[in-house]
């Protein structure tokens, strides 16, 4: 069963999984009205993976390196620009075709192979090994993962050990023969009620008394212990609400509580480890940034979408001052993508694990970050403000007002009423509406706050380079 | 009944007007579970019209200028400096006091003023006369009103007279003995449904051949004709929010239809005049930017407090990135205010009513709408993604969860953890949720877009002393 | 001689001083082909003061409050908002009146009344009289100031007493009977060398340890001990340069050494007072901070004069995005005025002496620093290319060359080539030359860096308000 | 003579070119004062191609495709991306072996071959044939070129035909069996005075009715009929600057007026075909912005080494503020390196000829001229004040006053205060200088405005597809 069907995914999501939404605790989340939309998104994947569209499945499908046998491309470790390329291509076709993030698989390899990066450095062989037989793993049972990395962390102003409990970072409470209990609440978790299993990194770079604290691990989400407290980005498509052409997909964001949980040995892939915390979440943060790049690209262009339809509908499209905004548009999501591109095109290898330039990856994840609400500030201007004051589909549907509503709402001849408002309504969702103040956030504070990236690119760029060209040019010999 | 009490108010909703939500025909808006809150939004002006807290009623309430009734003070034309300063004061207590908006006098009275402005130049009596009696008729009556401006306009590279069909800007269709008849629809009329009274106005300059659609009147909101088809900016508050100091308040969009309605002639302001579209138009647009600027004070100013206060509960109001973002928060405040305070300062009069100055009004609106979206990507980054992903109040009552939640999710020790999640939850209002993305549209809308600013500063600025001064500087001798 | 004519004030400044220039010394300030531009500069305040044009007389001289003498305006320490109105006025129009700004009275009052502000808090009435005797000396003689503030510093990571020698910031290197002898070197000292007293100011809060730091005096440009080393700002005209309608003015900056100066008691004005270098700083820099925004309006009046007349000249003006490029240019000026406006409106008083609003100076020097590259940016590109390539007054005299030059560089028929060219020479001068250059490094530099702008708006914002407001709506009570 | 060795370079151009400085005629462009500077730079091209440093000399020297014989590799077409990163290369590396920007050969070739993508186009077989001898002539030559693109275009609201003369842009105005006469004068032509042969295009897109003005050739400098009327960026270093590594290098802007000049018939590449003059024009401008993107790259990482060497020597490269500073400056490089490499990587194929990403070039031109006075300014902001207040080079060279300098400029003990002074000195050139201001016009004007990347970005951009993709989430088919 190397790639499983979406109704067995659904099937291994029934597992007495402890989670809990608007205070209830949820019985199924693959039939609960609002975790089921976050079920069939991640499902999504597994849609892709039994496509029967050769291209689909090809791209979504490969042969086990050994064995030849059919598993997901996710769990191929890239080696090569062109592995890098895939993924993007993935993500970018999973949002196209399923109209929601899958994101399982993506993110949970981005911390996968974070680990086998730093197991390789740690010099004990027992983490790499426990690394392969748990990727062989994955490969086998086609898991779908989520990334549990980001601690409640308390007084942000102080470290793990000075808070005023030490339960603010997850950290190791005890250790046995069978393995360690691990106690902690990690955030912002997406998808972690629809994966099977929760992949735990440490969140930064750990010191040197904070040993508990440098602490790696896979484990099934159903394990004891375990509890996750959800908020959904959405429900189902309200009758208020225009349809669109696919289905509503939406992810969902949890907290995971970690109360004395024993995890195996062999899913452990740090323990006290402190000098390679760093070097640890840093890979995740590259190989997961690229990864957030690589999804924005298909969000940002729909975006640009509605602004130009927005445009056209309105008659506006030849109007200079939209013309201008337009292109202000435009060379946002070119950058983005010429950003994304660069980036894969240099990758450093850590062995024979390609990640992606992680001065490029930063820079690309902090231009879509910085610049994102000043581009929908832009779909907002150019769009009017019918986006936040249109009729609902259910006015539209009345019999009485549907005449009028068609008679006074059109715009430019090219298209119907119903066109325009159905632009209206997906351009609502994109930057009028809960969900897009949702995105807002999301941009800024996924895959790591700008000043994370603002941090990593400060440790990348290559000013010695550039001091020691002006040193050169001033007649100064450089410095040691 | 100069001072009309909220629930004389209330009565004087249930008056048989048409008005649609979600497609159905509302019975009476006052008890509407979602336009009651509307309706109680704006109920608040008369809540502190009848405040037995003597500095709030001597701030709302004022002498009528030749009989001494007490009249709501909004319906005192501003003849000065002071005037408008207090117009400014009444809009943000009002907010500070009631929690929202009560949004109606205040637009109101802009478009009265502006029509009060434009009859003075129009050389024929009885439209001032018209005005002078309306003015009384809304004092002795303690009229609640709409001002309807934006016509649904069609095809915007298009003048009305060239739209596919005439309707697409309010016009005359007929007039007889006892006044005009009118079809068009208005859009993005804001409390619409809780006016007695509907203003309105062109909403832009009109040409030579478009006399039918320079016109301007005055019209109970139940009149025979009129359609409105709502579009709510919220709710009540849900089980899943956490409550707040104040009741929600919220207020309603609407279009408008009207449906060959009878304007009586002593309710028409204009009627073909339209080389004075555009002192009429320009002037409300500058009374009702003023009045934007008043509302939007108060509220940057709490969404500055939730930068500060997420900062100190986060712990890290010390950090030096953080102190940057909290500047540059403040700086923004400060300088709308800064603004505001200049542009009452130096009036434009017409006659004897004081126009807010034209050319720092509009510098102030746009200053606050084209850096709005900025200081939003602030607040969210200052605040962290918790902002989107906190749990619902539900989980926190929930008792299994309360102690989990306490334990995890407190920050700095000066706050407790419940402190910390209700200002999360004001802050998701503000920043992260269907409200702030609603708001963020308004603020590129609300009284008119950026680029009406742009265009009402180019007319505005002294380009011509500037180039004088650069011209003698270079010895040119100046151009007529 | 309470005013002091242009002629006293040239032969006052040949007294030995020790200024050097291009590394000789100078032996005539008032001839010097360079300098002389620079006490011609200064000069202008004496022509204004010995105007015969009533106007002018009256803005610069006041009667002295006791004697009623005619003195400079600068030496009435400022009561009210009008008092500091005028002083805006006064810098205003010595620019427009001169073509040069004569820093010197106005720099050395903002010292001035910080002192005496200080002294006021001090608890040692000798300060206060030292102060008070010396704004007699000034007014009797009628100064010419300049104002030495901040010291060269050496490691910026470090404090002053950590340096590699403990002369990097001014220090009292020993005492006696007359005086305190100092040690050290003030940079970027505009107008020192024809000042006829320096001012000196200790250049940021100092520590407990840092007694000998905390030290403010005065004391005459020529005393035994000081050498100046200057840098001009520009010379005289050369003959490629287009002649404009005044004659150039030009300041120069000076690094003042001071080689154990005595500095007699009744000039020391701190000394080792410590716990008041922070608020003696601090109101230096508001002060000065105003009359820096104070001094940019004109400039950038004209700089704003330079886009509209070469828009004009280019035929231009009427382009969509030449119009928005003037408007973003508009708005750069009038918010500036705007905020100069409040600032000095709402005035913080110590004492009898009114500060300008700390807040708002800020923001407006802030606000003018900030974007003023952006605003070069667009002068630029508005007015072409032409402005950095264009030929020189010689070409323009040749005759060969002549009919050429005026056939080809026609612009709109509306100005003449010669106009035009003379427009393109300032523009050249405004925004392409090494006076440009040097006027952004002054506008980032000036009156303290952008950061110690930010540093004293966070110490001023109502951040504590804005907190209260939002902890008040989200129903928390207020902390402490 | 297929590589011609600097002198041979410098002998070409005696040749009795009629060539105007300060309103003189200049005797000799390689010996006179200034131009000697334009001269030396230039002739950095033939000292790389004569290098005996191998790598440097395999760089700039390629064989004849053909003969096999060496040539400059300039003049070798490209056809593939690796082609395009050899100039890319090539222009850096002038750079930084020579100190200076041997601006000739690569603009030259930029015209070059956007003459020849325009000649397979055109439909006429003898252009082709010209453009193709024309080439073997450069080759076989080694000649040195400019480019004559910018008319002096006289009121730019109006088209060539509707100015107050037709001379305002270059036009044909007779032809005869040996050739065609042209007359009008261009402007900004960057290293005119020191070009053997003058490529000619059209400024833009000409109409039907501009047949005359579509015209394109090449001409030797020191045809009868052309005289050019020059400005230097700069003059020889003074002894006021502190020395550098690299002698001065700089180059110069010439207007070059045609009076009647005759361009024989096979130098003729467009001469009425009006409807391809904007694919020349385009062409070309894509072309070229490549090659500006390709010398501003070493350009900027200098001036980001300034920031870091500045902030080193003052001891704050750890404050908070510098640091963002930094990494803001750093982003701008590592952007703009990023679009470069993703320019080049997917050209868009004439026939054989592969010409950079024109929607990507001409992001990147965009990128570098819209943030560089930001750049600037934190450049400024980082460095301090003493960038444009410090000692001259004469000071420091004065006995007297080289202790004291060298006791008071010192900065972080890293450092010497001469290192210091050095790098001031750069930095002062690099941003507050004559050069510096002129750099800020060149970054805005050449290669075309900001605007004209605007325009290539809406021509080249997706809208199309953007729109569609919106389309189809919103479930509305496509439109035509």
């Amino acid at each position: 069963m190397a790639v499983r069907s979406p109704d067995e995914f659904r099937e291994s999501l029934r597992d007495n999984r402890r989670v809990f939404l608007y205070g209830d605790l949820v019985e199924d989340v693959t039939t609960h009205p609002i975790l089921k939309i976050s079920t069939e998104t991640a499902a999504g994947d597994f849609v892709l993976t039994h496509s029967t569209e050769p291209t689909v499945r090809d791209l979504f499908v490969a042969p086990h390196p050994e064995t030849g046998e059919p598993i997901s491309r996710y769990f191929l470790p890239p080696h090569t620009p062109e592995d890098l390329e895939k993924r993007l291509e993935m993500i970018g076709q999973s949002i196209r075709l399923t109209g929601g993030l899958p994101f399982g698989k993506d993110v949970g390899t981005d911390a996968m192979y974070a680990i086998m990066t730093t197991a390789q450095q740690m010099g004990k062989p027992e983490y790499l090994e426990r690394a392969q037989s748990y990727l062989e793993h994955l490969r086998k049972n086609d898991l779908n993962l989520c990334a549990a990395i980001t601690d409640v962390k308390g007084d942000r102003g102080k470290p793990p050990a000075q808070q005023t409990h030490p339960d603010y970072y997850l950290h190791v409470v005890d250790q046995n023969k069978d393995g360690i209990i691990v106690r902690g609440a990690k955030i912002h978790i997406t998808g972690a009620p629809v994966a099977n299993d929760i992949l735990v990194l440490p969140t930064r770079q750990m010191r040197e008394n904070e040993g508990e604290y440098s602490v790696a691990f896979a484990i099934p989400a159903n394990t004891k212990g375990i509890t996750m407290v959800c908020r959904p980005s959405r429900g189902e498509r309200g009758p208020s609400e225009f349809p669109t052409a696919l289905p509503v997909r939406g992810l969902v964001e949890a907290m995971i509580i970690f109360d004395d949980v024993l995890i195996p040995w062999d899913r452990v892939f740090m323990c006290g480890e402190w000098p390679y915390s760093m070097l640890l979440a840093y890979t995740f943060a590259t190989y997961h940034r690229f990864t957030g790049v690589s999804y924005k690209i298909p969000a940002v262009e729909i975006l640009a979408g509605c602004a130009v339809a927005m445009a056209e509908m309105n008659g506006l499209e030849r109007a200079g001052h939209i013309r201008a905004k337009l292109v202000d548009i435009a060379a946002y999501v070119e950058t983005l993508k010429a950003l994304a591109t660069a980036a894969l095109k240099s990758p450093v290898m850590h062995g024979d694990l390609a990640v992606p330039n992680p001065l490029i990856t930063n820079m690309a994840k902090l231009h879509f970050a910085s610049h994102y609400h000043e581009i929908i500030k832009l779909v907002q201007d150019i769009s009017g403000g019918i986006i936040s004051t249109m009729p609902t589909y259910q006015d539209w549907q009345n019999e009485e007002l549907h005449k009028q509503l068609e008679h006074y709402l059109g715009g430019s001849p090219r298209y119907t009423a119903e066109q325009r408002l159905r632009m209206v309504a997906l351009t609502h969702r994109m930057v009028a509406s809960a969900e897009s103040a949702h995105m807002e956030v999301i941009t800024v504070h996924g895959e790591g706050s700008m000043e994370a990236q603002r941090m990593m690119i400060h440790a990348e760029a290559p000013f010695g380079e550039y001091r020691d060209l002006a040193l050169a040019a001033a007649g100064i010999a450089p410095h040691g």
